[in-house]
Formats: structure tokens, sequence, C-alpha cells
């Protein structure tokens, strides 16, 4: 047995080797950050509620045929993932405008999106993640047409899977940033997580702009019961998971 | 006659209304700023170069076929136009790296783009004129895919007209920024200005990156001589356009 080596410690996650070097073990941390880390803390019991709603959200969507890295949870707050090279952008799927949609472009919070706007990020902490269009996306070489084809028909795939079993949990799901990278035999997957901290989730019904979030924005914005936030999301996927 | 009527004060123009409701008169300012309006200055004699320098491409590119905005230049700070429904769209078009592109993808400055790069902003002060993926224009209903698709031909068009001119001025044009308008008869024509405000001009075979710019990035980074740089660039505008 070789001794894990820390392969690299990024906001949320700490990602170690293993014996095998095609899988990674992913620990998820309590640590919380935002607004490009300007904002830092902890949110108590997150790593575990973040890998097991990960967790089941990886197998739904490994159900539905979409490749995810996800192998297994061997702790509550550990997950074995295939190692992946990362392709460097984040995708983000807005269903809804929120964040920094409405900031850039004045569109109000609320509004539905149609058809779902897919948007790409550069992800580069010392840039700030930018906005990427199109062209700057190819020109930067981050992916070719085809592979950027590939990740958006992928990406649009998950949102509905996503979008239908968080309905089906009384949650509308507003916007969430993928990560896709390739494993070592070329194939794409979906990596990274699926959770409160990636995804931006309403209690469906509840129309108070505050105490409709379910997600990390509790914790951006201090609306506080963050915690208890994460905690009903995780409650809530758990007993879909068992009935569905 | 009716009074002229001040209709619009801009950063670097103001634009009266004239006794036929087809036509303004644009006054060419000295004022000068940049970035977004939070630096501020004068250019001596900025309005009537500006002027003189944009009615000569003007008239280079209505030769060429490109329907502008041009009419006549009475006075040596005043052009004629037609009035226009300005679409609010800045049209960035870019053949070498520089500025925001820059900073924002950490692509290095003075890069050759191949591609030409034709990017779009949203013409928006308070958003501070937010970089706009295709898909967020056409969701801000800013054009129509139809009217997104001639407007960047119009543009790669223009380029190729103004890149050999400034060519034959000894002049590379980097990068520079249209704006278009809608006459009343629904055609598309270039409105506002082409000068040392609206272009990234280097004195072609000048390598020192400082000495080379001939444009209003010597006021943004207070690089000195600035009126003697807008005044150059009039000079050989005015011998090529005798020449050519």
């Amino acid at each position: 047995m070789s001794v894990p080596q820390k392969l690299y410690e990024g906001k949320a996650k700490i990602v170690y080797t293993t014996d095998d070097p095609e899988i990674l073990l992913a620990h998820f941390k309590d640590d919380a950050t935002a607004f490009n880390a300007q904002k830092r803390g902890t949110i108590q019991g997150k790593g575990e509620i973040n890998n097991t709603i990960s967790t089941h959200l990886f197998q739904r969507l490994e159900a539905e045929g979409v490749p995810t890295h996800f192998i297994e949870t061997p702790t509550a707050n550990e997950m074995r993932v295939k190692r992946v090279k990362i392709v460097p952008i984040e995708v983000i799927v807005r269903n809804i405008a929120a964040g920094s949609l409405c900031k850039q472009t004045g569109i109000p919070a609320g509004t539905v999106l149609e058809p779902t706007l897919v948007e790409y990020c550069y992800k580069n902490d010392q840039l700030g993640d930018p906005l990427l269009t199109r062209d700057r996306l190819l020109l930067l070489k981050l992916a070719t047409p085809e592979q950027l084809d590939e990740i958006k028909a992928l990406s649009l795939k998950i949102n509905q899977v996503l979008s239908e079993f968080f309905e089906q949990c009384g949650i509308t799901l507003v916007d969430f940033k993928l990560e896709f990278g390739y494993t070592s035999d070329g194939k794409l997957v979906l990596a990274d997580e699926i959770s409160p901290d990636t995804c931006r989730l309403w209690n469906k019904g509840e129309t108070d702009p505050n105490l409709r979030v379910m997600d990390k924005d509790r914790f951006r914005h201090d609306l506080g019961n963050v915690e208890s936030a994460y905690q009903q999301v995780l409650e809530r996927v758990l007993a879909q998971t068992q009935n569905g």
C-alpha cells in the first residue's frame, strides 16, 4: 500500500491519490468560500451533507445514462472518483435568472429563462473565473468545438434529470455549476460535486426571496440558517431517493 | 427655422436636432473619459481632429459600399448625420489582443487573433458596458439573430477596409469599437465615429509598447503626448486620403 498523497486542495475539497493511479479520493470539507474566496467561513456538517447529496445525484445521473466520475462513498465525507483531466471551464446552467447574470445584464432575478441558458466561465481563480464567449473559449483552446458541443448537450441532459428530481423534492433548480473531465481512455464524464454549494435551490412555493433560498446564497448574503437549509436539502434528497 | 434642441449629450459628443427630422447635428467635444467615465480630462483639439478623421473614414467606407450615417461636415467640429435608432450594442472588432480582452482572459497583449474576434458589449453605462455572450444578447432582445448576423458581416467588411487604409498610413489597426443604427426606412448603417477615441492604433514598426500607441490609451494610461499622437493620426489620414 502506498501512502496517499495530497494531490490538490481546493476551496471545498481535498483530493488524494490512492493505490490505483486511475482512482482518487475526494475529502469534502466544511470550509465555505464565496466571491472568489474574498469571503470565508465554515458551514458545520457541510462536508458530509454535500458528499451524501452528491452521491445520490451522481447515482441518479448514472442511472439515467449520464457518465460521471463517481465510484463509491467509503466514508461520510469521502468519495472515491475516477481520475480525470479537468476541462478548465465552469459550465453554468441557468433555468431562472439569478446571481451574476442579473448583476451583469440587469435582467430581474426570478425571470424564467427559455430556452435554458448554458454559459461558460474560465476556471481561473487569478482572473476571477470570467465569463467566456464561445469565441474566447475556443481562442483560449479550452475545448474544441466538438468537445464544447458534447459538453453542452450533456449539461442540458443533466439539467433535465436534476430539474425533474429536485421538482419531486419540492425544490426549484434555479441554476448550477458543472465541471467535466476526461478519463484516461478519453471519455467525457461529469466531475466535481452537485450540492447546495454548486446549485441555487429554491423551496418550491415559497415566494419570499430570503426564505426560499436553500443553498450557498444563505452564506454569501448572510441570510442565516445556513446549516439547516443544507440539512433540509439532504433530507428531501434522501426521502425522494428512497421513494423514487 | 426651428431652434436646434439638444437631443443627447454623451461623453465625447453632443447631438442636436435640425430642421429636418431625419437629420441630426453631432458636435464633437474635446472632453475625454475612460474606464466608464471614472477618469475624465480634456484632449486639446480632439473634437476637430476626431470629426475630421471620422469624416474621411466614413467617406472611404461609403466608397467601398458600407452604409454609414454620415452626410456632411459643415464646420470643423460638427457632422451632419442621418437620424438612426441606435442598436444598444458596442461591437468590438479585434485583430490583435489588447485592453480588456487581455485583462479578462490572460491572453498576452500583442497576440495576433486569427480569425479576427468580433465581440459585443451591452451599451449600458450603469452596468459598465458588460461583455455579452450571443445568448445573453439575444435574451436581452438587443437584436434578432438575423440582425446580429448582418451586424457581424458589416463589421468584418469595415475591418477589412479600415485595416487596409490604416496599413497604408503606416498604422496597425489593433481593435476598434463600432455602433450601428437603423434609419427610419429600416436600413442598417454604421453610426457614431471612427477615431483615436474608438480605435487602438499602433505606429507600424515601433515595438516599444508605450511609444507605438497613437490612440486614447495614451490618455487612459497617462503615456503623455496625447494631443500630438491624435494630430499625427490626422496628418497621416489626410495625406493618405489625398494620395489614395
